[in-house]
Formats: C-alpha cells, sequence, structure tokens
C-alpha cells in the first residue's frame, strides 16, 4: 500500500471483481439480513428488485473484501522491488452509501476505487486523509454500488 | 412492521443488543475484511483501535440483523393482535455511515432506530418513504456507530 505523498486525487484503481452466487446471497441474508427477497429465488421474483438479490450489507463487504485484498497484493508488489510499504489505519467512517441497482444471483461486480480528497490530519501528525469513491459495476457496466469511503494513510518516514 | 401512517418523527425504538466474541470478529474478518487489526488480539492492541475490533461492516451487518429480527418480532406481535402486517420495501441507500469508537471483543452494543423524517414517494405510489437514525451504544453508553438509513414503507391500503 502507498504512503500519503504517493497518492494524488482523481488516481481510479480497479480491485477486484467477484461474482455473486445464490447460495453465497442466502448464506449472507440467513446470518444477517434475513428479509425474504435476500433468501427466495421467487420471493426476491416478487419484490421491487425482481430477483434474488444480495444484501445491501453483503455487497459492502464484498468491496471491503477486494479492498483488502488490493492492498495486500500492492503491499507484497511493493516489497518485491525492495521497497517500504505503508500500512494504512483504520477508517473513521464512510459517507453516501448508496445500493443504486440491485445486485442478483449471477451478477458479477467489478469494482472500482477513485481518490476523491487528499487532507492533513490536524488530530494524528504523520498521516493524512484519503478520501475514495469506491464503486461496482455490473456486467452490464451499470452502476450498483457506490459509497464515500474516508481512510488514514500514513506519511513516508512517519514509521506508520 | 407498521404502515407509514403509524410512523411518526421522533419515535424511537432499542432494537437488541449483540456481544461481539472475539471467535465471532475474527470469523467475519477472515471472510470479508481480513485486515490485522480485526483478525489478532496483539496486532488490534497494537492499533489504533486498542483492542481486537470488529470490522466496521460487522457491525453494520450486525445492526442490520437486528433491525430485521425486531422487525419480524413486531409482525408476529400485529399478526396475533389480529392486525393487518405491513411489509417494508427495500432500501436504496445509507448515509453518514459512522464508526465513532471501536468495537471490541467482548463489547454489548445495544442498537436504537429513531425516525428522522418521514415523506411521501413520487417515483412509488402507495409508499411513503422513511428516514430513521440507527445507531449503537456499547456497555459503557459510548455511542460507537450510527447511520441514516432509508427505507421505503407501504401506505395502508395500498396492497404493499
Amino acid at each position: 500500500m502507498r504512503f500519503f505523498e504517493d497518492l494524488k486525487v482523481g488516481q481510479r484503481r480497479e480491485i477486484g471483481s467477484f461474482t455473486f452466487t445464490a447460495e453465497q446471497i442466502k448464506k449472507f441474508a440467513a446470518q444477517f439480513d434475513p428479509q425474504r427477497f435476500h433468501l427466495d429465488e421467487e420471493e426476491g421474483r416478487k419484490s421491487l428488485f425482481g430477483g434474488l438479490a444480495a444484501s445491501g450489507w453483503h455487497v459492502g463487504s464484498v468491496c471491503m473484501k477486494l479492498l483488502v485484498a488490493d492492498g495486500l497484493r500492492q503491499a507484497r508488489e511493493a516489497m518485491a522491488r525492495g521497497e517500504e510499504v505503508a500500512i494504512w489505519g483504520p477508517s473513521p467512517g464512510f459517507r453516501e452509501l448508496r445500493w443504486i441497482k440491485p445486485v442478483l444471483a449471477g451478477d458479477t461486480i467489478t469494482f472500482a476505487s477513485e481518490i476523491l480528497s487528499l487532507r492533513n490530519s490536524s488530530s494524528r501528525p504523520g498521516w493524512g486523509i484519503l478520501e475514495a469513491r469506491n464503486s461496482g459495476t455490473n456486467q452490464k457496466g451499470e452502476l450498483v454500488f457506490s459509497v464515500l469511503a474516508i481512510a488514514f494513510v500514513p506519511r513516508r518516514g512517519s514509521g506508520g
């Protein structure tokens, strides 16, 4: 993962794709969001979604999963090049979590992250604050998911 | 679950409590958010969180789980009283998802939902739009989680 100094507003990165199977949709829903349209194909078809739809929290969690995997991949690549690796801090929150279109069983969602703003952290010297739009697009090219994420990113040489 | 006409701005409801065990925190993190401070006690202690911390998506998903369980409970109670039961629609999105304080292993979070606004849906006749603040408070009384949720709620007699 990169240091604050290496980031630029407008940088965009594809972070990976994920196919939501009916089985995964139902399994997540049974544990965390057992609404009828997330649990049963027929109920999904009868709902506003028009099909068995993934819980929005499932979509957000999968986006997080791919972000973390992408970060680890970037870290491994940097280490392989002999570069110092930045370890990002936790996120204080997300804004504007939007489920724009349903994610239905069989849909493949490709997630991307684009840097919207960068600023200094006043509370944590040595850290900067990144704001990024993480989004998901389905196999038809339709935007289905979007969230503004905020993260603490260490500055080079801060020991972060 | 109630109909749009039965809802009032300012209504607040406790929707349930959940204790986040180390095992649950690690299991969710391994699947969806495998960052070091969500996977390992010692790494958590060394991080800004100060302990093994639940993924924010885990906290949000548990809030969803309790909201759904509370809705089903309300529906069962209404049916037992012989009343008509409203079936709420999906949520188009959440705003201002905030992880205010870490949720650490062993913390018990009590979630509540308060109605912030109610308005007509212009796109879907027969439905109203509810905005609610869902929040989580730990056993010390500290607010740890907050999100503004939007939901479609059927009007009485709309067949929703």
